[in-house]
């Protein structure tokens, strides 16, 4: 394949009239496509419905300490669902509190709380002029969003291969006083399904921060999302390695099975040091009597222990395999060699991102959409929707059917060198 | 019945020291009792099990719009709940959205996103110098905890047959601009089981707040939870009443299944206007993708419509009828004509609220608790857990087995005595 870019004038107009026609020939179809949410499939959701069999009226309800599920109490979690979500985070069990069904409304009220009164005794941030969060990009555009909410400033931290910018990561942290935290999603990361290396993990414990109240927001999302049996990233555990550094309060864990079980009816979790899970409870004592516990219950009951959730988690694998397999032989297929786009085969996760020559994401979803397609907004990766170099593009394969991708996979790339030959064309 | 106070010095320590004997009879057998906690039963929870098996592996879970309940969306709740929900709270079923499985974490929530983000437009609190809240007293300690966890400064209010003082709220609300909300229980009220008047839903109704950002928190917790058939309390409806007075944004109506499913499992709900419902869900929005979806379903897949709820709550009712009667027979037994304690008769709701002689509250709780009864912490129904009186104390009969409430009223009744004698003692 010859690079576009070394394409005549001539050579560029010929083909842009050739891949036209096939343009035409697709939006004729009408479709309706949407490669633009990270949302298990009707297929996935299917795995789990056993799950709503295992409680009924004739089951008990008692939990294993005694605690009645159907009635109030148990603040921060039922014991055997603390152990379920402990043993899939890799801490101890007395290191979690299981929440509702969001791991989302986890993290903006860890963020709100901080707002209004502190962290650990640190003066609230609304006290304060100005309060920033690190936010490595591309990344998950509902983080930001929390953070824009609470008129945090967001400074963006570009991914490596081996995650954030640790130079960078450093020198704001120990620098900055301002600086309260920074935004993770340390395995398979969305959008890249980058997994954070080893050396990566390390210097995040051993952070100096500036601010006593700085934590690292280490939302694992995608902790046992694999894509293969043989082939999984491997994340080091980073609570203990915050303690084994002398920074124990330095991190919140979060965690859910939203992706496991059913989105929205799941259980959520954080984890961290017995100091921050203190000051938790002391706050949710006044937020609520307590959690869903017969839904905690519930995914015990189906799940019964990690190894379950291993082997359900098999099951979604090998639904998803196909998908991301399907869009990336298209892009291979269609995009190597023309140098006009890079992309990350991630080993687990939900997304596959998209790179696109500088300027040209915008018009590519905006191309895409002309036939029916719809993807993540672009931009939509980087706090405040503003992606400096207008490039990244988020592929969400799990929802469509395999038959759905094919298409839309096929008008993804012809909308990526239409709108690539018109950039190259600008300059010619 | 003579009145303690009008017996001579004699006759009262003769008195005491027979109660003291029966007091001691009863401590000596180590009874654990409690009477404290508002908590259905587990004959009241037992009615709810069919609701385990509504939903399961061979049922479609896709709601009537279409949405598929087991996954992501659905922001403010699935159509058909907001129609029970709002049949239930006596409002439209565009006023509504329906939340997680705690009203008190709505309340919360509201109370914080005044706090960092202000109400409709105004300041956020977290910017002004004070901020007060009216309490009418005695009242729900969760509530009270709120505002005190917020900082906010908060006035007593008293309750009278009618509800709370109303000139006294008319006189706060319209020339203290500080003042930002009430907290109200207003049918079968904690603790008292007061229902407001129609006149104090008019005078509410019809407030002139100094603050542009007031709004009323009417916790409707207790709306269809009714111990009679042939007598119920009946509440106007706040919402249509403060629209057609010109202020229909001024409220925020609360209201939950948690006594009515399963404490803990239920669904929670808030009904205002438009106003108020688009700008909280521009803020859910960032808090969470969205409810459990599936419990919203199974509610109503169980109760069908507002007819199958007040069918289910004549069967708490049956349950909850005579452990109130029990106890207000000791009470009236015992304590009628003594003039060492009020209380009030209670049509519904959770709560029977006994006024001691002033000084006398935290003395028979502690009375009460050597002989194995915890009752509610005296003071507990007053901001900053301070009654002024000393008086005020709330009997919870909703726990115990009948069998074990009898014991426990028996306990509390000498208790009652033997502290009373000892205060009229004291000026004699």
């Amino acid at each position: 394949m010859t690079a576009y870019k070394d394409l005549s004038r001539e050579e560029l107009l010929e083909l842009k009239s050739g891949l036209e026609a096939q343009f035409e020939e697709v939006k004729a179809k009408g479709l309706k496509l949407d490669m633009s949410r990270g949302k298990p499939s009707a297929e996935q959701l299917n795995l789990s419905m056993e799950m709503m069999d295992v409680l009924h009226s004739g089951v008990n309800l008692v939990c294993e300490d005694g605690v009645d599920c159907r009635n109030y109490g148990g603040l921060d979690g039922i014991a055997e669902a603390k152990q379920l979500l402990a043993d899939m985070m890799e801490v101890p069990k007395d290191n979690v509190i299981i929440f509702g069904n969001s791991s989302l409304n986890v993290m903006y009220d860890t963020v709100a709380r901080s707002m209004t009164h502190g962290v650990l005794g640190s003066t609230p941030w609304c006290k304060l002029d100005k309060v920033k969060f690190l936010c490595p990009v591309p990344g998950y555009d509902r983080h930001f969003a929390i953070t824009e909410h609470f008129g945090i400033e967001m400074i963006n931290i570009p991914m490596t291969p081996t995650g954030p910018d640790m130079d960078l990561v450093e020198k704001y942290v120990s620098e900055d006083p301002a600086v309260k935290g920074i935004w993770c999603v340390p395995k398979y990361s969305n959008p890249q399904g980058i997994t954070y290396s080893d050396e990566t993990v390390y210097r995040f414990a051993n952070l100096k921060p500036a601010a006593e109240d700085f934590r690292i927001y280490w939302d694992n999302a995608y902790c046992v999302h694999h894509l293969y049996e043989d082939k999984q990233d491997y994340l080091i555990e980073i609570l203990s390695e915050c303690k084994k550094a002398g920074n124990p309060d330095m991190v919140y864990k979060f965690s859910s099975t939203s992706k496991i079980s059913f989105p929205g009816s799941g259980i959520a979790a954080l984890a961290a040091s017995e100091a921050n899970l203190n000051e938790i409870r002391e706050m949710m004592k006044v937020q609520t009597i307590g959690h869903d516990k017969v839904n905690q219950l519930r995914h015990v009951r189906f799940f019964k222990d990690v190894h379950g959730i291993v082997e359900h988690m098999k099951k979604h694998a090998d639904i998803m395999r196909p998908k991301f397999e399907a869009v990336l032989d298209v892009l291979e297929r269609e995009l190597g060699g023309l140098e006009i786009g890079s992309w990350i085969k991630p080993l687990g996760g939900y997304f596959i991102s998209f790179d696109a020559l500088d300027g040209c994401a915008k018009a590519i979803v905006a191309k895409a959409k002309e036939a029916g397609l719809v993807m993540t907004g672009a931009g939509a990766t980087f706090p405040y929707g503003k992606d400096p170099h207008d490039s990244n593009i988020r592929i969400a394969p799990s929802y469509p059917t395999p038959e759905e991708l094919a298409v839309a996979a096929d008008i993804f790339v012809l909308s990526v060198k239409l709108v690539s030959i018109d950039k190259i064309l600008e300059s010619k």
